[in-house]
């Protein structure tokens, strides 16, 4: 890896999972912020520059870009203490990744993106025929979750992975989409585990 | 891996990902069936044995059980030709394995669900109204793989690996979905070289 720039909006979850993946591993980011609310993602350099698919986070390594939040916090892990040995434990670390970008993300983070950011008041129709669907899904993800937890310190093999980082980005903050986490004790406990630990920074850092 | 079985619904594309593996790799799969439509996967017995996630596929290993699709396919081809060498490029090949999962699969996939398999007529409102949505989604999705296949043969590392793998699946049968594949060129080329490999089985085999 060369010199590192992660293309971001300070804000969101999804680039703090990589900011505290390099906090994990002692990794230098350089950082550069894009408003998603004023389209500064969409603009015609960036789809040409950065990325086709006009999202961030966006880490550039070199001439090299590379989206999707996840798979960033892979690039950065492989072969650190990270990700755990092993062809299983490596597929349920992802399992858990795949997971929070399809039942966790679009339904607690969107809710909290409508609710903190855009604002209830301008949502359209189809997005607010979606808050009780939302609601209800992001309310099975943290019972899966806090279940999960129960029988277990870490999501996967017994150690701090990749799976707790990007779970805890957006688990963290769900209060801010009126969320209850008192609710989930296991995850309550989990999340004093993480935010104790030396290299921790916080999303706001 | 022990002897392996593959809880699935055998019309969905998230589960012949994981067929499409195996037979590329010669690994041998038994098939248990269910019907997502008649809510085989959020029974008791399936929430408690299979999956709390109440979803298919998963892969039995033993008496482990591994769900997401992207991430089956990890584990099975761990090691193997389908995951390319080098840190970038497999952190470039999750990218686009995630981006199925977040910019392709809730578009065309579950428009695909919504017209064959559940019919327009029994959509709820919330479904209804979000159509429009997820069919221009679903385009902006096709359009940016045309782009990326006018480049190269394949999506990452030169070399045919799970991201065309993964993104084969649904956009194979999209044209079900009502989008038209042959406005697309590049992909219908790209998907003429996967057809056309020994090792291919379709989704109907």
């Amino acid at each position: 890896m060369g010199s590192l720039i992660l293309h971001e909006d300070s804000r969101s979850g999804n680039c703090y999972k990589i900011r505290l993946t390099a906090a994990h591993l002692g990794i230098k980011l350089e950082r550069k912020n894009y408003d998603i609310l004023k389209g500064e993602t969409r603009t015609a350099e960036f789809l040409r520059d950065i990325s086709g698919n006009g999202r961030i986070p966006v880490l550039q390594d070199g001439d090299r870009y590379l989206p999707e939040s996840n798979a960033i916090c892979f690039y950065l892990a492989n072969g650190s203490k990270l990700i755990p040995d092993g062809h299983y434990d490596q597929a349920d670390m992802l399992h858990w990744m795949f997971w929070e970008q399809y039942n966790h993300e679009p339904n607690i983070a969107t809710l909290r993106l409508w609710k903190c950011m855009i604002g209830i008041d301008a949502l359209s129709d189809a997005q607010r025929i979606q808050m009780t669907g939302k609601r209800e899904n992001g309310l099975a993800a943290l019972d899966l979750m806090d279940k999960h937890l129960a029988k277990r310190k870490w999501f996967v093999a017994d150690q701090f992975s990749l799976a707790d980082i990007c779970l805890f980005a957006y688990t963290h903050v769900a209060d801010e989409a009126d969320f209850d986490l008192e609710a989930y004790p296991e995850i309550i406990h989990w999340m004093e585990r993480i935010v104790t630990m030396p290299e921790h920074v916080g999303l706001d850092d």
